[in-house]
């Protein structure tokens, strides 16, 4: 036994051919982890979500059993990573829906949205003015007419260049700042950042490196993180990227893994966790666009208030117990080396402000984006993460409020759901012959279903009667066999549906010819349906709190990670927004992302966002005495009261 | 030889009783400062200044012959310190003028100048509004009601209490803030500092400690360095210490260091020198009023532009060489443990603003306090010290220029010279019977003579006709014998002229009867002409260049380290000064730390003291075609050209 465990193996992984050579007993997961390959995983190695499946190809293993693997995958000799040790030198396969590089698709397709974006900050909106600036000059050496000293003599140049009013240098640049200036005959880069009202020196260098400045944006989400790679010079994003929120198996919800963190004394490992998930991003992206980290300047980050905490380490405990504050809200801009970012060790963290600690700067990034503060007719805003914010409001006023909705639509808690991915059905729709039609993402093989493709398989069981009100499936065949058959009550056609190991499931994908069964069981429905109740009974209270009726609403925007396609008529059949006309309804994506990134490219936009940030007034949802009640009558299909939806009653009563 | 390298000795140290144990053969100025007890020297150990006199009382000692101790100090068992070394167990007694505690009495005379500036402060010339302050609040805690996070309830706060648009929060005080609040009840002592416009939040403490704020000003001259421990709360100084400028031995003025430092690649030894010299201020300071160094949350330092780029390890080369320009002139506060000053931790660097390489913070304190630059008239300002820098101007305009006058008058290359601490000689005069009357800081036995004893004793010199006009003795008794008969030219009465070591001197103390014996050579008369030739040089070529006449001059302002008291007519008699009304001209002392202080004390004279910096001409004297000129009729007493001293010429011609 001992002489095994101080065997050596030699693991090969396809189709890259990288080598990694590790004890045997090594798990798989960790191996993969170590030669820097990155395999899908949300319970970070736990066994329980089945993510990190791989195919071995040849060697020895031992492998755990599990209940997350079909037979057919058994067969095929897939494992889970995490769960399987290496015990002889092995070769394996990685699958193509863990590689980083399909992600490049979504980026390709969503790059409409980008252009969109510095297309904002051209056109005036914002000016073009980035937190961090890369300037290079060519000043005039000092001579016996002109004394000015080094130090003063920059300022003039950066002063002559920008509006900056109060500088600020860092000692280690002042130290050697003459030095380096006669070294290269003042003919410097210099790197400025914006801290507040105060520009900061960041950084001096000889000659002209103002072509190389870039910055990552990062969505920090409870259950996503996403990160995009932004060239600060012509203010476009050159690739982007995402992954789970590593601190996942300390809790689906922030305020269990506050809890976890309490009582485990692991508020460390937490920001170790989350830091840990953006250096990834950011080394992936600069990696794979051939960037130096040193190039790096900026990061900045939207999430919740609790995810910020988080990332910096700061005391996120009364964020779940009375009195629900923060910290603090609005986060100075620090080194982002000194929270553990591997960018250029002297570039600037900035976080967006918070309004309060269950309404962070994603959501006021999601308000910067749709530009609701702006507008004189009242919007409404939701964003479906893992919490379902909600803001209300036009140019004048704004509240917001926060519903616990899960992370269902980000395909977490849902058997085969999955983040908006490679491979994942993002469009579903039942055809009158009851056949599912989709498209997956970079139309590959699907593999799962992301948050859209979730919304459309609500919305579509619905209104095809498989499901009633209530959201049990209506099988009207015999329950205990293999196959228990539904009928749509739309079309008359069979669809099917069948006991799984979790009870009643609805088969969106047939297994088989290389395809992945992929169904949606009666317990995923019902964790959607409380997902868009949470959120529905949110934007009641706001209404009702600010007596806003539905027709008032001029513009109603939807925000998340839900793929790039979302039908937002689905949205209002399950009852999850407002019955409005569908026009004013607009699918407007990850504006936390978005709204980060305009920030990170205007001054002007920062501002505007700390002030969203400070005028937005904040409904505590726990403590409303209508929020629970409300929450309970949204947990139908679409609602107890269907008045409210007049148009989802009229399209039902049809079938 | 071995053996009694390894055996063990006890010094003690009398009066103080302290004891040391130290391996035979430590030197006994070594083993002083190991024990913490300050001996004067200026050659830092090489045995030439001859300062670190100590008695041995007992005990085995090897010391090396040397020519700075007179036969009686040999008889006495007085020894140089650093020639010495420990051959057994020894006692041995410090003597008094060594004792840090005498400088008390220098305190105390000095302290109306302290309670000027307050006064000054208060009076509403200067807002009193410190630099770094200790603010003490009770804030509500949060509430179900009041949700506004910690960082930000913290700036609500600080904003009711004071004036700060621009903020910052370091990053290790925002992650401690929460906790902190928590466990005290909201009730914090807040430590904030003026960085510019931005004030930052230095440190959160819990319960009130806003009676504990003290700061220290530093005078770092190229000879002498003096700081002053002044109370933050009160406005008060407290204490008063000064030391010589260990980087002496590298060289007596700045030019010679930065030529030593580029040989021997030293800069970062200069900068311990000077930053140990402070460290050793501070502490004594700190020591002697029994206060936390975790009290002490700021340094404000003045200085000349190379001292101030030693401290901070600035690159200095430029300074001595074309086209001799600094590295920065406007220092931003730093956190004074980067340069490696041993107060708070996180406490603040401050450093007066140059004007040029050769005009440093220490004039523009000086300008600052004579409030030259707010006056319509025109005044004269002009600060002695190893530098002798001149400005003139008013409200309108200020020109300055620096000249090298040697550290004479600040005791260093003058036989008997020493720094005006107690025993120095700081008033001399010759009276009608020949006697020589004079009196000693702390009315103790005199060891020494100051700057201001010395500029007495050159001007009594000169109009009782014992030196002529270019300086040298008018000895009309004969030479080679051991006392050679003068006679005042005034009174007709005898005078003490004998051929010393170093050719002809002048006794002004008789030795024996445990008086030292203190003369003055004809080395030292040299020097101090040319020091004051230096002076008047420069200030000819700014009046000459600004086409203004010596009856222009409403106030003429005399700054440096001389003493207490100090006839100013005697600056106008050997032609330091110009031959103005004697009611015009001012002793005001260390302007340097007078302007520190003041600056230390208010945000608006820290203000002021930029725009003085920023707004004064700067005359480069060693590429002025004149001034070698003028130096070379300044030369003698008082000068050349008699005209241009009315009232000395009729004053001699009288005698």
């Amino acid at each position: 036994m001992e002489q095994t465990k101080k065997k050596k193996c030699v693991v090969r992984f396809e189709p890259s051919g990288l080598k990694i050579e590790v004890p045997a007993g090594t798990v798989l997961l960790e191996a993969a982890n170590k030669t820097g390959i990155y395999l899908s995983s949300i319970c970070g190695g736990d066994g329980y979500c089945g993510k990190c499946k791989i195919v071995i190809d040849q060697g020895q293993f031992q492998s755990k059993p599990t209940a997350l693997l079909t037979p057919n995958e058994m067969r095929e000799n897939v494992v889970l990573a995490c769960q399987t040790k290496v015990l002889s030198d092995m070769t394996v396969t990685v699958p193509r829906f863990h590689t980083l590089e399909t992600s490049q698709i979504l980026m390709d397709s969503d790059a409409h949205r980008f252009s969109d974006i510095g297309g904002e900050v051209e056109a005036g909106v914002f000016k073009f003015d980035p937190l961090v600036q890369k300037l290079y000059f060519e000043m005039a050496p000092p001579s016996v007419q002109d004394h000015t000293a080094d130090h003063e003599r920059l300022y003039l140049a950066i002063r002559e260049r920008i509006d900056a009013p109060v500088m600020q240098t860092g000692f280690r640049i002042l130290q050697k700042l003459s030095s380096m200036l006669q070294s290269c005959g003042y003919k410097v880069t210099v790197t400025i950042g914006r801290r507040g009202e105060t520009t900061e020196v960041i950084e001096v260098e000889a000659g002209n490196h103002s072509d190389r400045n870039f910055a990552v944006a990062v969505d920090i989400g409870t259950t996503t993180v996403v990160a995009h790679l932004v060239d600060l010079t012509k203010a476009t994003t050159i690739d982007t990227e995402a992954t789970y929120n590593s601190q996942i198996n300390f809790g689906d919800d922030y305020i269990r893994r506050i809890m976890y963190a309490e009582e485990n004394n692991a508020f460390d490992e937490m920001q170790n966790r989350i830091v840990g998930d953006v250096n990834n991003l950011i080394v992936t992206l600069a990696t794979r666009q051939k960037i130096d980290l040193q190039d790096i300047t900026t990061v900045i980050c939207a999430g919740n208030t609790a995810m910020v905490h988080f990332l910096l380490n700061l005391d996120a405990r009364r964020i779940r117990r009375e009195p629900y504050v923060a910290s603090a809200n609005f986060i100075p801009p620090i080194r982002a080396a000194k929270a553990g970012i591997k960018i250029n060790e002297r570039g600037l963290l900035y976080c967006l402000p918070s309004v309060a600690a269950y309404v962070g700067g994603d959501i006021v990034a999601g308000v910067l984006t749709t530009r609701i503060y702006t507008k004189k007719g009242i919007s409404l805003f939701a964003d479906i993460g893992t919490n379902g914010e909600v803001v209300l409001g036009n140019r004048d006023w704004l509240v917001c409020a926060s519903s616990s909705a899960g992370p269902a639509f980000e395909g977490s808690g849902v058997k085969h759901g999955m983040r908006a991915g490679a491979g994942a059905i993002e469009k579903l729709s039942i055809s009158d012959d009851g056949s599912i039609e989709f498209k997956a993402i970079g139309d590959t093989k699907p593999i799962g279903i992301c948050g859209s493709g979730l919304l459309d398989t609500l919305a579509e069981l619905f209104t095809n009667g498989i499901i009633d009100r209530t959201g049990r499936f209506k099988a009207n065949g015999q329950v205990g066999g293999t196959a228990i058959l539904a009928v749509s009550s739309r079309t008359g056609s069979p669809c099917h549906i069948s006991e799984g190991e979790d009870g009643l499931q609805f088969r969106l994908v047939e297994g088989g010819d290389g395809h992945q069964e992929i169904v949606i069981t009666q317990a995923d429905i019902n964790n959607l349906i409380r997902s868009k109740a949470g959120v529905f009974a949110a934007i009641r209270v706001l209404m009702e709190s600010t007596q806003i009726k539905t027709k008032d609403l001029e513009g109603v925007y939807l925000a998340g990670g839900f793929g790039n396609f979302l039908n937002v008529a689905h949205a209002v059949t399950i009852g999850m927004l407002p019955d409005v006309p569908l026009e004013k309804i607009h699918f407007v994506g990850n504006t936390s992302i978005a709204g980060a990134k305009t920030v990170l490219l205007s001054r002007k936009a920062l501002k505007a966002a700390e002030k969203i940030a400070q005028s937005m007034t904040y409904f505590d949802l726990m403590s409303h005495p209508k929020y629970m009640d409300e929450f309970v009558r949204a947990n139908f299909l679409p609602h107890t009261d269907l008045s409210l939806f007049p148009s989802v009653k009229l399209a039902t009563e049809k079938i």
